[in-house]
């Protein structure tokens, strides 16, 4: 063997390697590219930290869920985020930007697949006022997963795996475009001047209504409500739930940030900034108002509620993360927090059952920072906002409905009650998260 | 339902949308803006890498402790990181940056409520030759917030919750902010020639001061020198733990390449390069400094030593990650690395009990690390180097001190033997990290 | 102590502190020096995206490891990193960088320690059309270090640590920079024309060769193959083994976005924008065609196989990410994760013990993606990637295999059958990774 060894180092000895790298590149960027590369770069790395909330969801629900679950969780959310990674691109992004009408051959045009720029932009006219079409999908791809990951953890422990996908199909492909398309794709939402700088409605209060269809429609996991009393099913892991909100806190600096859209002055920088400071505090402020109202109300704090108390700060802080004082994004996230501590046994009053607190958390914090944008943009009208938030919860919930009613009838959307009782993982995917550890 | 939909539907192709973007955007940067946003997104960019070190501290810290005291630990890093992130906007900004000079209209002046730049930076006249003041706030913010995350981690596991919490308002509010105005907001550290370029001693050795003086003043954990003799407690989840590290280490290249300040030109960037470099082989050569020693001494190797090497081989290069070589920076994360595995059984032996080997990581290779300066920067003396050791060690420690045992004259600062012994987890917030693992 | 505040506090307040920061700083950058910045920043970014790849490696061995050999698994990965990090600079990036040719002075003088630039380029004449030699290094040294994470995995639950770290010393000094330099040192595979954009052949077929014949030469776990069956050992914890995952895939935006080497350009920035997005999809492929396949061919889905799928993805879509669209991009990644799900099975036919599937996913997949280019790619000829691909496979396996029974003959690589029965981390570290858990 060392004979080979010797004929393969002769080889690579012998002929001279050329000096330089492959590509070849001008020195320096001309004037009238650099406010794109900044643009695009923006989208590039607020893009890879809103695709780490897939992995920040996954960890949350993974902790969130009863042990006998958690295979079956991790399962749907990375097969949830590959799903809508392929048919956002198949059709959700046409659907989104529909060019400039909602007019019959454009719609119809929403069919053909996703085609980036050229390599090296050649024969390309790219908007060099913009950002490239790749980074921009790219961004948009990531804001579309986070609808369908705030489903699976609502509506968890009971829902089959493939009626679930097709509904992530059917939300990523259509549902979620197709509002988004009438603030983002300059439809007649953005027309109305309805404000949702990232997505307080636009992105959570979609991902809420669908789950709260979902639970409705699914019904809650056996033995939850007993004799009118809500049975604490505990999560199985609150070092994971901790990971997952602090992973999804990191996330959402990409995702207020980078809806800034552009990094081509001082000034939008300077506004990334203070959305930065602003999501932070909110957050900070949200997990802050859950603490001290749990240990106000039930003697002692709560982490899941602290934790969804962040997350809360950040949903209702998305509506507008620019605009704010950071005294006012205090302000908006702590009662976003509080708005959790109340809604979460507000729904167990309702039967309504949310494993994760998705609903609180993305449906009603939502709500409240879409409605809170009125008390510091002065473009927001107060009705504005509100039919925004009906039109998208209508819609939302409607197809939804549809969605999940029609995989009702045809595959059945619930486990059997035996497979539920002795969990997903085993059930139907014959595996466990953690097969060593014995249980209590 | 299906008419809903279709009622939506024609309503959203019945309005024309806007075809272009909401926010106006010029195509180039000024060539005079163009540094500042390099300067800018640095801070951005780094600051949420330093923020995601508070995921680190969480997940090392919550490894690190006993299955019982999980939930508690994780409660106490997330409140910790809020409480920093409110408290340094509303005073502890202003303290650190006391403007001209720290006289009396400075220092009252410091307790306005932190403010940024307006949006778009609309009549303001922003210094175009650093940063905007949003990201510089951003990342200073999250330098404080590690100060506290040093602390949680040596006190775990028997100081209770709401006291710490207190004493984390005083130490991000007040003390680090002051201490880092002497160096860091031009103060008379800086004036006097001391070198810290991250923060070995003004950040690092202030979270170890303030946890030395806490476990102290607080105690062993019940049972943990028994006879002279220093009883394991091992850690519960070693996999979080070195999750924890790698987390940690990650966001030290913001923490460290951040402090370069500025990205805007050539020699800064290879700067920030040659830190990114330094402090990756700094803190390998900890790791692997560690790992030979626990192997020679011990004969077999230690994990927790072996993550805690690398953290220490982190906290020596941040002093001076810039000018030394690759194998300085070498030489400085390997003693560092040694350090530690000499200080946890020295601290053991004086029965200061440091749950996570906090204090050894982050006060005594801080230490190191400030002395070290002087082989590699000529601008640095040791007299001046130890100097401001030994004045920001007084000073945290007396300021901390005194919080430490007004806390515990007043709440008290530990919970009680049956607590501890039970846990604080079921005990003070009534769940389990991992409810379902039966345990030994 | 009071006393000792004020003084503290009054020796604060004396000194005039200085209104500015250390470092002065020109205000913009002169022109020819931005695409540096923006290409230096480029590899600051991908590079520390790759580092967290390290994690990801960890984590998803560490979770598909028992739970007896979950500590090693850990201590083997934060060791091997750290020993790649010190070797690739004191020898392996020299022999990378031969510079102009491989002549006995070029190949001595590899022998020297890696160096930086100067603090501030001071009197450097760096090569502005490029990038800092720091921010390269430390770009490079990432994908060194990935090698040999890929090794780990293989042989988990049976390798002695230190025999293993040696061949670590061996993979990262010499084996992986030596063929690294015959594509990206300028050499002559180079020059004979093969296309290898990010490394499914440099990178990760070099770490599945030395996987494959450590794998060989060191055996099956014991029990693993019994009476020509496959007895499973499954993971202890798929939580974790998910986060690795999708912390992989985002060090994959990094490590395929950042092997574009210059982000001078808009026509650079949108091939790196093409390439975030074709790397996502391929992945995002990988996973729904081993979901889709396993349900196939199972009638459940495997989440192991699913996450393998998407590393599969990942791997063959990295030796052309650029080139394809989307739908070619969709196809590579598919028939990646496809592979997989063969190959699995393959492998253990052959009573090759692979822990986690690190040479279906590395191996399979990366030669899978090499002839893949030249469908896309109308540079790369069959011949030629058919021909480096058997070259480089001779050379890393005949080296490998000669370390690998090198080390057998000396130390022996494998821990006693009572050590393997009992676990490693109790054995050779004397600590578990998840001590209070009881085990089934």
């Amino acid at each position: 063997m060392p004979k080979l060894i010797i004929t393969c180092l002769v080889a690579a000895l012998a002929l001279t390697p050329h000096a330089g790298l492959a590509q070849a590149a001008d020195a320096a960027p001309k004037p009238a590219e650099i406010g794109f590369i900044f643009n695009s770069f923006l989208f590039l790395v607020s893009g890879f930290l809103v695709f780490f909330m897939a992995a920040g969801f996954a960890m949350l629900e993974a902790g969130l869920v009863r042990g006998k679950n958690v295979a079956m969780q991790l399962t749907k959310n990375v097969a949830l985020f590959s799903i809508a990674s392929l048919f956002f691109y198949a059709l959700g992004y046409h659907l989104m930007y529909p060019g400039d009408a909602w007019t019959i051959p454009n719609v119809l045009g929403a069919f053909a697949v996703t085609a980036l720029e050229p390599v090296g932009l050649e024969g390309a006219a790219p908007d060099l006022t913009y950002a490239s079409v790749g980074s921009d999908f790219f961004f948009q791809l990531m804001f579309c997963a986070a609808t369908a990951s705030i489903v699976s953890g609502a509506l968890a422990e009971r829902i089959k795996l493939w009626p679930f996908l097709i509904f992530v199909i059917a939300l990523t492909a259509v549902i979620y475009p197709v509002q988004a398309s009438w603030k983002w794709g300059g439809g007649f939402l953005d027309a109305m001047g309805f404000q949702d700088f990232a997505g307080s409605t636009v992105v959570h209060s979609v991902g809420g209504w669908a789950a709260l269809t979902g639970a409705i429609i699914l019904g809650p996991r056996l033995g939850r409500y007993k004799d009118g009393k809500v049975q604490a099913f505990p999560g199985s892991n609150l070092a994971l739930a901790t990971l997952g909100t602090f992973i999804l806190w990191m996330g959402w600096f990409g995702f207020n940030g980078g809806s800034q859209l552009y990094m081509n002055s001082a000034g939008n920088v300077a506004d990334i900034s203070r959305i930065f400071a602003n999501t932070n505090i909110a957050a900070s402020a949200g997990a802050v108002a859950a603490l001290l109202m749990t240990q106000a109300l039930y003697k002692k704090p709560d982490l899941t509620m602290i934790l969804n108390g962040a997350l809360a700060g950040l949903v209702a802080i998305t509506a507008e993360p620019l605009a704010p004082t950071l005294v006012q994004a205090t302000l908006i996230g702590a009662i976003g927090g509080a708005i959790v501590v109340f809604a979460v046994p507000f729904l167990d009053r309702m039967q309504i059952d949310d494993v994760v607190g998705a609903i609180p958390v993305h449906l009603f914090a939502g709500i409240w920072g879409t409605i809170a944008v009125v008390f510091t943009n002065d473009a927001a009208s107060i009705g504005t906002q509100v039919s925004a938030i009906a039109i998208v919860g209508l819609f939302v919930s409607a197809t939804s409905a549809a969605v999940w009613l029609l995989l009702k009838k045809t595959f059945g959307l619930r486990v059997s009650a035996e497979t539920e009782i002795d969990g997903l993982d085993m059930a139907e995917l014959g595996m466990e998260a953690y097969p060593e550890f014995s249980k209590i």
